[in-house]
């Protein structure tokens, strides 16, 4: 029987990898909906291709050229954000969930608790409503597969196993572009320099993230929230060469890694054929080409926004939320050439210092207080910078 | 409920590794028989130690010490070939198969005939009985687990796995104490440098396998009885540091590895647990103190085992057999001064081609077979040296 999909975010890069791999397996799978943003031309383009029952826009403006492109195709035309929860509570087995920052939390919850199979590339969704989230996919029967190389990794390494089996989670970095960069360099580096990413091709957000290490972070709340383990029990270590992309590591001493080239259709692919797996045109690994793999420790002195992102964890409540869009600020601020690049972690703990917050209660008070964050840090970025 | 458990075997290094985890874990395991070659007071000594209900002495000569060792310990000293067997086929849930050499066969094949879950840490039983084994295992139900760290390490990656969704698995190989030496010096290479193996500390004749490779040819051998996998679908890859002790590629181009110090204590913890974990004392890896692990492509040509043994497993027949007893023998003679290091496999090959015969139809048969290398390939090697 063909698994019935769906894909918000179809058309950025997570998105278009999915339509790759579904569309080499016809047989395989069905789709059901399509999102985008505000590309109309490629969604309906893949919604042609693809043959799904429904195609979202998010940006309202742009509904009558989707209804237009659409016309004769027997696709249904839609737009807003009521569509796209539809989008994600339609009768699809599984749905990826690669709608873009804090405008995927709500269409991602209406998936989880329409109790899907929901592949998760949406790294808000678990660094700020981690336990919401969880939680929900625990009343409704939903099943969280991560897509996220690292989070993918462990997810393939606990395959069979249980939980109290496990003794500790180890996540790889590739270190970023200045992990050999003194510190005094590190003060005066460029916006050119930081997104210029060693091994995956990104875009400039998550290159600066990479490059403060607070992608790293970032990972290691949502991993605390995807499988459940204490902060102290998930490391993080420093691999330049990203071909293990995480491990883990037993009571009995054995880890198990994952290691793959740098394909995010091979994470894709897991979560689309799990149980079971299928083919990609992924390059293959050749450990004797690679020839060399290297680790190190993270240094926490040169790149402080790890630790912060670990006491965001432990401190518990909003900080996590605070943290993320407090970054997103000072990111945009660097990348803007109006802070430098070590102001980026300062203003990241100046702002968990200022805003003290509970565990929010919905998605609704996530969203809301993600946008007071980004309010809040703005101001600290211009007195920063006056 | 505790986990009924037999050692055949136990006072060598796997049998000794077995029973310091059994006896850290009394809660989980009861013993039910244990065996030794020639040990009596170890194996006395553990069978009171471990309160087991039999104890047997394979040098019958030897019987009589041994009652006299467990005068009042409520275990029953048994000797002898049949009494092996009895305690093969007890009635224990569990059975570690670590008797040496052929020796070890019949009493493994009792233990996968009586429908045991059997943990193999017999070489020969693989590598000269596959087919016999895993067929016996078909039909009586037994589960075979691979105590061997790369096949343990195979075993673990595939855990949860379809084997439709696999695609090659990778054998790693230290590369012994000679893989950077000149073709010239391997010729000229002593028995005390061909034992000096650079991380696991083994016994000399097993110390020159792992310098000619011929241990991997024969894990190769017993890689594919134990996972099914054709010949041209099991790699080989050199890793000095051991650290990897094996992989499993997917359809999907994903890895997944299996890392862990070098403790034998891991494998046969997974094998005694199995399908859950156990603690072990064994030594955490640390891939940051490791710091860096490196792959290479093994050398056919400095290294002509490797490819003997993998067109012994093509070949079929009685073929893998010869391989292994010739190479004893060999070896044998190489460590008695009595041929060059190059020799070993040159006489392999000699004797592969010598001795045609067709599968065995028993583990008589095979027993048969080895005895009749053996002979053969100890005139070859005279006639070499005269």
């Amino acid at each position: 029987m063909k698994r019935r999909i769906s894909i918000l975010g179809a058309t950025g890069s997570i998105g278009r990898s999915t339509l790759d791999l579904v569309e080499r397996s016809p047989e395989r799978f069905e789709v059901v909906a399509l999102t985008a943003q505000k590309n109309v031309a490629a969604l309906a383009d893949a919604a042609r291709r693809t043959g799904a029952k429904l195609a979202v826009i998010a940006d309202e403006s742009r509904f009558d050229e989707l209804r237009d492109r659409l016309d004769g195709s027997g696709c249904a035309p839609a737009a807003g954000t009521d569509a796209l929860v539809e989008a994600g509570s339609l009768d699809a087995d599984w749905v990826m969930a690669a709608i873009v920052g804090c405008a995927g939390l709500v269409p991602t919850m209406a998936a989880i608790e329409a109790g899907k199979t929901v592949a998760l590339a949406n790294k808000e969704a678990l660094v700020t409503a981690g336990s919401l989230m969880t939680d929900a996919a625990h009343r409704s029967g939903a099943t969280l597969l991560p897509v996220d190389s690292e989070h993918n990794a462990i997810f393939q390494c606990l395959a069979g196993s249980r939980l109290a089996d496990v003794s500790r989670l180890v996540l790889t970095a590739s270190g970023g572009p200045f992990r050999e960069m003194s510190a005094e360099g590190m003060r005066r580096a460029t916006p050119k320099q930081a997104v210029a990413h060693p091994r995956w091709s990104m875009g400039a957000k998550i290159s600066v993230d990479s490059a403060t290490l607070m992608n790293k972070g970032l990972e290691l709340i949502e991993a605390h929230h995807l499988f459940g383990l204490p902060s102290e029990r998930i490391d993080v270590v420093v691999h330049p060469q990203s071909v293990v992309h995480s491990l883990v590591e037993f009571v009995d001493g054995s880890l198990l890694a994952q290691l793959g080239s740098a394909d995010m259709r091979i994470p894709i692919a897991y979560t689309l054929a799990w149980p079971e797996r299928m083919e990609t045109p992924a390059e293959r690994l050749s450990l004797a080409d690679i020839a060399r793999l290297d680790f190190e420790r993270p240094d926490l002195e040169r790149f402080p926004a790890l630790g912060l992102a670990r006491e965001a964890l432990e401190g518990g409540g909003g900080q996590a939320i605070v943290l993320n869009a407090a970054n997103e600020i000072a990111v945009e601020a660097f990348l803007g050439g109006r802070i430098g690049f070590c102001d980026i972690a300062r203003l990241v703990a100046e702002a968990i210092g200022k805003i003290q917050v509970p565990a929010p209660a919905s998605v609704e008070e996530v969203v809301a207080l993600d946008r007071e964050t980004r309010d809040r840090t703005s101001l600290l970025v211009s007195e920063s910078c006056s």
